[in-house]
């Protein structure tokens, strides 16, 4: 019998993962059983059950997935080396949204969206949301903190709250931008900037 | 047989439509059905075929009823004679959010995420959100000019662009304070006004 090596069961896991996202991209999250999941893998039951014991599991890796690679890109800005500033971080944080959305064929805005529909009516995906928000949150929390020791922002202000304006732009450049095409990330981009920093003080 | 007058009318649209965004609230767009909606009204199916034609017209009248609204504080503030500042125009907007989420128990913040996620499906959902996101932008646009001719702005943005970056401020708020409860208003208006403020340009 061949070894399975870590390699192996990375890319396995990965091929159940893009199959999930995808049924949940097409159908949502309340309406995608582990049987669509299967089917749209291409792999035996027990394989699938061997990497993801169950929906909640499935849904835990989506999110993770999404939010977890938005959470590392801001986080590598706080604790890397260049100068931070706002809309350097904000500029990075919605390159990556537009790079996860474009390796996933548009899924991921899709999957984000119908989380949030989700999340008003089952506590289990609620609960996974609001972690992942409070993980980005608290980067974001972290790359301002960094951008007043770098004096790329004055110092003095309420950081957690301004992280959830900031947190808004993402979810409001998925609708605009991905879901309905109203604009591009370089004009958005350009508005978020002039936003910030539009009223003097 | 009894006149019917304009204002019985207008008590029985208005019966037949809290009815629907309760549905909607509960079940999402998709599932809901001129059934569902018959029933929760407590209504005749003829009388409330009298007032909707099917389920498109309430989708169109859910979507008008909420989103107009939200136009409609902003269109006051850029007609009206006190001296207009961007955090000023977003404190009334999210203010009427607040407002409109208590008024429909809740329901108004679930409906706008479901019709966000009934959008990625539903073409005809779609074209409904689209035109009430224009609608808005548009009037964010006017607020802007206006902002700038009270000496509240100064002058030189790229006003349709920034009118995207507010846009983005009200499902962020729906979605982190309404949706999942992380964030009060006057904290999350401190941080946007903040941001506002936050960068030299």
């Amino acid at each position: 019998m061949p070894r399975v090596t870590p390699e192996h069961r990375a890319a396995r896991r990965e091929q159940i993962l893009a199959a999930a996202i995808g049924c949940v991209a097409r159908e949502g999250f309340h309406k995608t059983t582990m049987a669509h999941v299967i089917e749209a893998s291409g792999l035996s039951a027990g394989a699938v059950y061997g990497y993801f014991d169950g929906k909640p599991a499935l849904i835990r890796a989506i999110a993770e997935r999404a939010v977890g690679s938005l959470g590392e890109t801001l986080a590598d800005i706080a604790d890397g080396s260049d100068p931070v500033t706002v809309p350097g971080a904000l500029r990075a944080l919605l390159e990556r949204v537009e790079q996860l959305a474009d390796e996933t064929g548009g899924a991921f805005p899709k999957v984000a969206v119908h989380a949030w529909s989700e999340a008003t009516r089952d506590e289990e995906v609620a609960a996974v949301v609001r972690e992942n928000i409070d993980r980005v949150h608290a980067v974001w929390v972290r790359v301002l903190d960094r951008a007043v020791a770098d004096g790329g922002l004055a110092p003095g202000h309420d950081h957690p709250a301004m992280a959830r304006a900031l947190l808004s732009l993402m979810p409001g450049f998925l609708l605009q931008g991905r879901i309905f095409g109203m604009v591009d990330l370089e004009t958005y981009l350009r508005g978020c900037t002039e936003l910030l920093g539009a009223t003097s003080r």
